[in-house]
């Protein structure tokens, strides 16, 4: 087994079995069971081995950890524990400001709570709603709005959704609905309810029952009733609309097979070789990524994700996710479906986690694997003959997505064939709402339907970038292009040079359009260009958090106050905003990036970690309702005098042979056609 | 005939005669024949009853223009053609300090001329170059660095090639690259000459030949020798290494045929309507966009492209080309090929543009168009009971690429079925690279090889956005998240709201982390968010021009020193920096964007344009050698309170029956496979 190797259902089990045997008279509510990875020094020197075909033999210690409750309470304990030897090590007893994540079996336990507690239902009665609608709760952590300490908490948000029998009138559609989905009476999120309920997630006893503003301003009126209105529903059998008749199939053939090959969760295409790992929190990562036999990067991963709405409101004010460190990115990973998910030749790889109560659950199909066409490569015509030298670009898509109650999130790890990766976060589902009265509007927020307003927020994501840039002796720098003086040096006032700033001490750093942020080894020079080879990160300058930094979500989401952060590495330091994010106080100095940073490590010419932080303002479109279109952002790892020349040099001339096109017959591109076109 | 179709051959040789027999004894040296679109209030009225059926039978007067010279002189005429009856109306002389652009058949002899010209030739003897080496010349618009009223001049930039016997070891490779491609001795750029000579355009007379500087300063030494040293090669057969042996084929199929409909050049597709356009200047553009029967855009255009170098030295102050205006991207169009430059099922169209003799050039498949899967369209799943929706995005895609000298530039419209337009820009060929003494850098270029330095350079484009946003009544907007004042109006200090600034009087606008940019209509209120329906324009915050304001770089092309401009619409301003760039003197006052802007129109609630330049500084990388792969480069145009809901809801669920997909199996990747996958 490689020490890189995701968990497995057996480790699980045998993982919860020497925690209950410890624990022996508790009920034990688990948190996570998961691989602790060994330290880097010692996890960096067997990989290198094991490319060069040295490790055989050699067995790094596996290694998990365990967190859990005694049920129903808020002791909080941290287990390690020696796979190998099948023995709990250490057992720790967490301070109590600490808190675990939501967990699916909890968060549906809640939700029945929720949806049938008296004072809920009373409240659901004095609003009026009809009885047709039923009632749909979702969880969400409690956030932090203020420094109290409350115990383990939930707020509730409610909708109302038709029982709609699903009678449209496109039998055809339809009846193809019918047998590929459940029945049609499946939608969502059509009525927010104007009350939000909170409840204690140890106990799950009822705290109170918030009555939420409705209007322009802070004013509750506990007394606002239902007004019936259309519902916009995005379940295609509820949609009320013929779907599209004129789009015809399009297939993807590998008829020689795939271009990648695997042993194990090492995959090799195109020059790279990397390993695939999963994890609960972060779900895909990537693991020592290497281009032609050189290192590039030891870890990639999606280390956090905060979504902060902005209605200045109480109780919004606490809405405020950490989506990978309060849920789990891999928790949420969907099952990813062949000719849906996924088009063309696909691999997929399937996982497991823990449940809360120690057993092993299945992530089928959590991440999925598959070559796509991505136009031009590179192309030159020679002009004075017409010569054509042309590569199309093929490229290796690592697919995971997941859904977070309302949202959905799609991420993917593109690579291709001239050494770039490219980190492509898409966000799809269905957005948050809030209930407003009719003819009311926010400058916060966007109204997508009568009684329905979608609040401005942002999604802050943080890509923890650990290099090794031709070894470990990295340094993160800022280049600019700037602009030199109109002076005798530059008498006609066009010239333009690059400055470099090595970040020598952990620091954060800003993004600029003049600026691109570079990861160099200074200990090796690039022989063309006589500079220390390099790694750019290519993202577009976004806003970053909006929220005060000395608010509350400032405060716990500090990374998303800018683009880059660089540390110098330190084993266990994955999570930008702390390991304990749910309800998290950020006032132990010592748990998250920026007070990593705070430290001033030195981090010139050394072993650093580089976070980036991902800014997505979303301020809803009538567009993005009742499900949105996905809105993409792409952040670009590329060689930057890395390589003597064009990494892609080799590929292939791209030809019509294999490449088997055909043009169009003019009968098939008929205009009277457009009316005719046959849904098949 | 519609009137926005692409000039046809008869009516290039019908202008060719008409001015030939109204200037009897002059030989005629032509810069274009163009289509002269009629005026756009008659255009629209037109277009509008066309769409709605009612224009059947009325004909808008067809009209051309001829810029041409007497041969040989620097006298530059303009005639207007009446097409429908066949006579000049109007030809005006225009003032002296006007040009036209370079055309290939001018380059051509120019480049001959240079290349036997004794003094040349007598400068390469001094260089020392070997005999075995190929001399190449590349032509360059003379750009400017002075006030001089200079005539028509050309600058030349010299290379030597080698004369490869394509001896590469790879015989099977090489047995398929001569059967399709050009014997092997065509690579080009290898290195670059420290001597540039210039020419008068008119005359062909040699004017001087420059020394280049080759070291890290201004100096100048003319008896720079030349030194041997190994070329980098991008064609196939002269890399000197194997190409890839496990790219195996991908295949795009489409079974039942494509889902566009062509009728002219009037394409529909996915509720998309619009007509294709294409001439010599701007190359592809778009005609009357609408989605689903509502106005989107008039025409969307490729106005401008400017790429100034930076190397501050003399003669390479010089270097800047108005790739647009002084060459022309329908000039300089590729024929794209089946499975090479296009994958899947394509339609290509082909034009004709004029030549020098005002013959009909031909533009073969100039423009392909085919349709794409982009992965993920839109996608929930209700974590209740399992329910997946899910849309996969087809994109249909425009695409036209240009060969201007060393680099390639692809131009491609793409269009989603969520009613997204995305223009997308392509960077890729070669670098124009400048000698360089081995052993000396430079800090405004990157060295690629051994006396070989690639300066840094931008790349900025315009793009000529007329809008017609639900009608003519357009507005464009800047809308910026900013952060509410932390006070009891947001009392934890969460809150952020969006602030609207229309831009009511012609003007320009910068690009900012926390701003979009907007095309609103205030006369169409979106009645779900009770706001102004609206486009916007997602484009990242590039730097623009880094050439000094004042220098003739910044004066030349003024546009490229802000994001965003917008005017009142008049006919005839269609080029940002002028109808007449080649070695332009911006001083008249009138005649680019800047000069429009000026005039302080009203562009609040009215018949606008907006340009947006869009910029790449590229700072060469040694990847960037022998040949780039392509920088990308996307600005989107999303509706965004257009549509009252997701336009895209109605795309038909994504399934495996109709996507044909399927999961690799365990033998086609298997480790072992990676070294015997065979080239096929």
């Amino acid at each position: 087994m490689h020490p890189l190797d995701p968990i497995t259902a057996e480790e699980i089990t045998g993982v919860a079995t020497l925690v209950k045997a410890r624990e022996v008279g508790k009920s034990i509510h688990f948190k996570k069971i998961a691989i602790v990875e060994p330290p880097k020094r010692v996890l960096r020197s067997f990989l290198t081995e094991e490319r060069s075909g040295k490790a055989k033999g050699i067995h790094l210690p596996r290694r998990a950890s365990a967190l859990y409750y005694y049920r129903g309470t808020a002791h909080l304990f941290l287990a390690k524990i020696d796979l190998d030897h099948q023995v709990v090590e250490h057992v720790e007893k967490l301070e109590t400001h600490f808190h675990g994540q939501a967990d699916p079996e909890e968060a549906a336990e809640l939700r029945d709570i929720c949806l049938n507690h008296p004072r809920v239902l009373e409240a659901v009665k004095n609003f009026g709603l009809p009885k047709e609608l039923t009632l749909v709760c979702d969880t969400w952590p409690y956030g932090r709005d203020s420094k109290d300490n409350h115990p383990r908490l939930v707020q509730c948000y409610l909708f109302a959704r038709g029982n709609h029998p699903g009678s449209n009138h496109y039998d055809k559609r339809l009846s193809i609905a019918k047998s590929i989905f459940a029945p049609a009476q499946v939608t969502d999120y059509t009525v927010p309810l104007p009350f939000a309920p909170v409840f204690d997630m140890a106990s799950q006893k009822l705290i109170e029952v918030i009555h939420l503003p409705t209007g322009a301003d802070f004013t509750v009126n506990p007394d606002v009733k239902y007004v019936p209105h259309a519902p916009k529903e995005y379940h295609h059998a509820l949609q009320g609309q013929p779907v599209r008749q004129d789009l015809k199939p399009l297939v993807v053939h590998q008829p020689q097979g795939v271009s990648f090959t695997l042993d194990g969760y090492l995959v090799r295409w195109q020059k790279w070789r990397f390993r695939l790992g999963f994890n609960w929190r972060e779900g895909m990562v990537l693991h020592d990524v290497t281009y032609d036999g050189r290192e590039l990067f030891h870890r990639l991963s999606l280390s956090e994700m905060f979504v902060p709405y902005a209605d200045p409101r109480h109780p919004y004010s606490r809405k405020s996710v950490f989506d990978v460190g309060d849920i789990g990115a891999g928790v949420a990973a969907n099952n990813l479906a062949l000719g849906c998910d996924c088009l063309g030749v696909i691999k997929y790889f399937s996982f497991v986690i823990a449940d809360s109560n120690g057993n092993p659950a299945p992530r089928p199909n959590a991440v999925c694997m598959h070559e796509i066409d991505d136009g031009i490569g590179w192309k030159h015509t020679n002009i004075r003959n017409g010569v054509v030298s042309l590569v199309r670009s093929r490229v290796l898509v690592l697919q995971t997505i997941i859904t977070v109650g309302n949202y959905e999130y799609v991420f993917m790890w593109n690579l291709d064939q001239a050494a770039g990766l490219h980190y492509k976060i898409q966000a799809t589902g269905i957005l948050s709402t809030h209930p407003i009265d009719e003819g009311t509007t926010v400058p916060w927020g966007t109204n997508v339907n009568i009684g329905v307003m979608a609040p401005f927020h942002q999604h802050i994501f943080s890509l923890r970038i650990d290099p090794c840039i031709d070894g470990d002796n990295n340094t993160l720098i800022e280049e600019d292009s700037v602009a030199m003086p109109f002076d005798e040096q530059n008498p006609y006032g066009i010239g333009y040079v690059t400055k470099a700033k090595p970040l020598v001490k952990s620091t954060y750093s800003d993004s600029a359009p003049y600026r691109t942020h570079k990861i160099i080894n200074c200990s090796n020079i690039n022989k063309s260009s006589g500079k220390p080879v390099s790694y750019a990160i290519h993202s577009p300058d976004k806003q970053m958090l909006l929220a005060h930094p000395k608010s509350w979500h400032g405060k716990r989401a500090k990374y998303g106050s800018h683009h880059f952060w660089v540390t110098a590495h330190n084993d266990g330091e994955l999570h930008a905003a702390g390991d304990y994010t749910y309800q998290s106080t950020p006032d132990d100095g010592k748990s998250d990036l920026a007070a990593w940073v705070d430290r001033a490590d030195n981090t010139e010419d050394t072993d650093i970690v580089v976070w980036h932080s991902i800014s997505l303002t979303h301020n809803p479109r009538t567009e993005d309702y009742p499900v949105m279109p996905c809105d993409t952002m792409i952040v670009s790892l590329k060689p930057s005098g890395f390589f003597d020349m064009n990494p892609a040099l080799d590929v292939p001339q791209s030809m019509q042979e294999t490449n088997s096109s055909r043009p169009v017959k003019e009968k098939e591109i008929e205009p009277d056609r457009c009316c005719n076109l046959k849904d098949s």
